[in-house]
């Protein structure tokens, strides 16, 4: 089938999923194998960059990049001046643009300066966390209710979680970048009435080679996360849909803990 | 890259993503190519299934087949025979098996009769939905967070949200089937105080030739959502993450409606 939605001077913000290159939408892997220039983010996994055309520039953004990282703003920037001088632009983000992604500042970006943009959903690294950990985020009449947020917050604002809501039986939440956050999660849910024995799964590297799924339950959860690293991408999920399933152990290796 | 992750005798859970087959990953477009047969949803699309190989069964047991549905125990004990058969049994499900997917009972089912399972993750409806209408699901600093709910709950049981939490300034919530209760939404929503003028997107078969994005505030979400028909999968998405971009329309038609 032929494309024709992605010509010279114009911007797709495209979705990385997790990490895993398998995990890439097919339109995804079509949209970064026809860019001129992609502009990455430093969760992006180097197996993804290796679709990018021959003569593609690929050029790091990231906050993780070892550079000094570029502000949001020299990030909108230069994709618009590379549109601007005429080529195919991706803008490569880890996960799903829609979620944790900064994908108002940019769209808002290049309809300012006239330049087309479109975006490419990608999986959501709670997706990928719990599809590795052979579980659900929801039951069918008895968690119907999911939430995502970010841990990553302004610098030095409270994670500022309706806890109460969360506190209700059923509800799962998915807590983005959590490793640092995991001690208060737990206490504020305890003390809004959630029992300390939910279950929780903590998932590192989700669909990478370095992948770990630490199961236990809410009460232990500050202590599951003691031994991951500070730069590890931790998803934290909580609730009865994330329970381990039954009979076995899933095809990796897991690390149980009781509380 | 060879694979190995797919021997006969066992069973695969995959995300179809939302109809669109360029948003299936490549992942599940290789094991849908690697299956001997195919259980799918009625909302996985047809485009989908011509990934299968020639020879492969593909099964409908969705809800809108035209055929009497199968319930849940019928569709647990095919695909456990199946693989018990020696068959490579791919498991097609409308967007993310995590996501309001009844995945804890098939991987059940499964366990119990000692078959191998896995999940593949998929492109959730959410995501696909506002990556069509141009805008996030979150917002930096000010919508950090997300809930998904469904409105197809238990037949006759009231839509059992956290309405107060939901009223946040800055909350984005996202109504799966979500159609008929709309009214309810708006109505609850306000009652607990978010304002009438939050901005909401109604989009309509999202990544599917029959798309359609209506716009609108909260206060107008119960008119916006009058012809759409009954079995168009609708998604609603409610809060200031979702607000239409700056800078024109889209590359879509879009239905703007103001209150």
């Amino acid at each position: 089938m032929p494309h024709d939605d992605f010509p010279p001077a114009s911007v797709w913000l495209v979705g990385a999923g997790p990490g895993d290159p398998e995990l890439l939408t097919r339109k995804a892997a079509r949209l970064i194998a026809t860019a001129d220039v992609i502009y990455y983010d430093a969760l992006v996994g180097p197996a993804v960059l290796e679709l990018a055309a021959a003569g593609a520039e690929c050029i790091s953004v990231g906050k993780r990049s070892g550079r000094h990282s570029k502000d949001q703003a020299s990030i909108d920037a230069l994709i618009v001046a590379a549109a601007l001088a005429g080529q195919r632009v991706v803008r490569l983000k880890g996960g799903d643009p829609a979620i944790f992604g900064r994908t108002a500042e940019e769209v808002a970006a290049c309809r300012a300066a006239g330049v087309a943009v479109r975006i490419c959903p990608g999986i959501t690294a709670a997706s990928a966390a719990v599809a590795a950990a052979g579980t659900a985020l929801t039951l069918r009449g008895q968690a119907r209710r999911l939430t995502f947020v970010t841990a990553h917050a302004r610098a030095g604002e409270p994670l500022d979680l309706d806890w109460a809501g969360l506190a209700t039986e059923g509800a799962t939440l998915a807590v983005y970048m959590g490793r640092a956050a995991a001690a208060t999660v737990a206490q504020q849910l305890v003390a809004a009435g959630r029992s300390a024995d939910t279950p929780v799964t903590v998932v590192v590297n989700a669909s990478l080679p370095g992948e770990r799924i630490i199961r236990g339950r809410l009460s232990s959860l500050a202590f599951l996360v003691e031994t991951i690293g500070e730069r590890d991408p931790t998803m934290l999920l909580v609730g009865e849909a994330v329970r381990a399933p039954a009979g076995g152990a899933t095809h990796r290796a897991v690390a149980a803990v009781q509380a």
